[in-house]
């Protein structure tokens, strides 16, 4: 049963909301994750509106961070517009806001991590007073130099418990750790600061770097060990699928729903 | 003074090994890296002696490895071509094999984890009595699947250590550890496993998985830092320059050789 099926607005980045929630509701998917664009494309109180009518849930709103700056009008500039991220999660009632923590500043590798721990350190008590969760994705290291200066989820665990439990934690996406030698041992020490569980597939050789992720099934990532050691962390929220695959997109937003969902039941167990 | 330069063959791919060595000795350059195929293009024992009457040293020969393997007639050849490899380093006087572990065998991750670890146990004893070194090469998350499961520096380290430390080590390139937040760590802890130093830098945004590796200054890499701390781990040997760079393999030899040692003189302490 894919009760715990979410899925990510761009994996079926054809769509815009309302064909997204009406897609899902004919399919009986009870959750998605939204972006910020998407949203802002139809308005917060519509957002809301249709969610409210549909009866589906949001378990995540995508995304706030990019905290490493290069000046301090850049510095003032992001902490607004991750302040905006988490009023725009509780306007839609979004339970999380994930992080993607941002790239190198001209400061240098090890400046920017901090300005990533000063960047949620400003934005948590903001996040915890409106009821909204910040999850830090680690992501591929890949993207180290331009996207995400929080490369494993070590590091993301290390960071996640220096700030309230209730309010930071980190999102886990099977694409961005899966390689990685101490993944289990660091699933399982994240714990309940496991705010959500996102999946698709490592393709090889991949396409392309931020295009080129596959459906589950096409890859090289052991979703069922990796699934089940989420699951044994104690995480029991949505799974959502986020791919980001142009072939994917060129097909008709209900059969590339139908096809997510296919490998969901299959592959996830 | 660049008395430590080392020139990777495959960063002047367009030229053949005597084109090799006649560019290097013109520009004072006193070590090179080699590829099998492109010694064996020319015999080993020619090799041999275009080497001798250049006065110019080896670095390294690359590569043994893939190791993991999903039949057993594959295990046996990939045993008896890492003996070749062996040989071929001892016949033309390098004094370390580069290990590329190799990707994700049909049994799996662990698995093909274990087949490296196997696959090293085996070559130990061979390499060590014809006194070649072993240096294991950990590489970009990104080649997981398909070239190294050993993908971090700290998982190399801890594979080296259960092996003679006169016969197998580490071999650290830049390109392919600098994003990882336990780098310094592990690169004081490898210490005199140090076998080999490549670099090349991380060209944001990448043009190419394989073959979009940048000249040292265009990208993102730290090489101060990263120098500095192998220097202080205790490795004083060359420093072996591996560009796999579209661009740079279309110029004449002579211009892309003489770029390369221009970077490494502005850019390497």
């Amino acid at each position: 049963m894919p009760n715990r099926l979410s899925i990510n607005h761009y994996s079926i980045r054809q769509w815009d909301l309302s064909q997204l929630i009406e897609g899902c509701r004919d399919l009986g998917i009870k959750s998605i994750g939204l972006w910020r664009d998407k949203i802002n494309a139809v308005g917060l109180e519509k957002t809301r509106q249709l969610l409210q009518e549909s009866g589906i849930e949001v378990s995540s709103l995508c995304r706030g961070g990019f905290f490493p700056y290069s000046s301090d009008q850049e510095r003032i500039e992001t902490i607004a517009d991750n302040q905006r991220a988490v009023d725009e999660a509780a306007a839609i009632g979004s339970p999380l806001l994930v992080l993607v923590c941002g790239g190198i500043a001209p400061a240098g590798l090890d400046r920017s991590r901090e300005m990533v721990r000063e960047g949620i350190a400003g934005l948590t008590p903001y996040a915890q007073a409106r009821g909204v969760k910040l999850g830090i994705e680690p992501l591929h290291p890949m993207f180290t130099a331009n996207r995400s200066v929080i490369a494993t989820l070590e590091q993301a665990n290390t960071l996640a418990n220096e700030f309230p439990s209730d309010t930071v934690g980190v999102v886990i996406d099977a694409y961005h750790v899966w390689w990685d030698p101490n993944v289990y041992r660091e699933i399982d020490r994240a714990g309940s600061r496991i705010f959500a569980f996102h999946i698709s597939d490592w393709l090889v050789p991949p396409p392309d770097f931020l295009n080129g992720r596959g459906l589950m099934g096409d890859g090289s990532i052991e979703f069922g060990k990796l699934t089940a050691a989420v699951n044994h962390a104690g995480y029991d929220g949505p799974i959502e699928v986020e791919i980001f695959n142009e072939q994917l997109w060129s097909l008709p937003g209900n059969e590339a729903l139908s096809l997510i969902k296919k490998r969901f039941i299959e592959f996830i167990p």
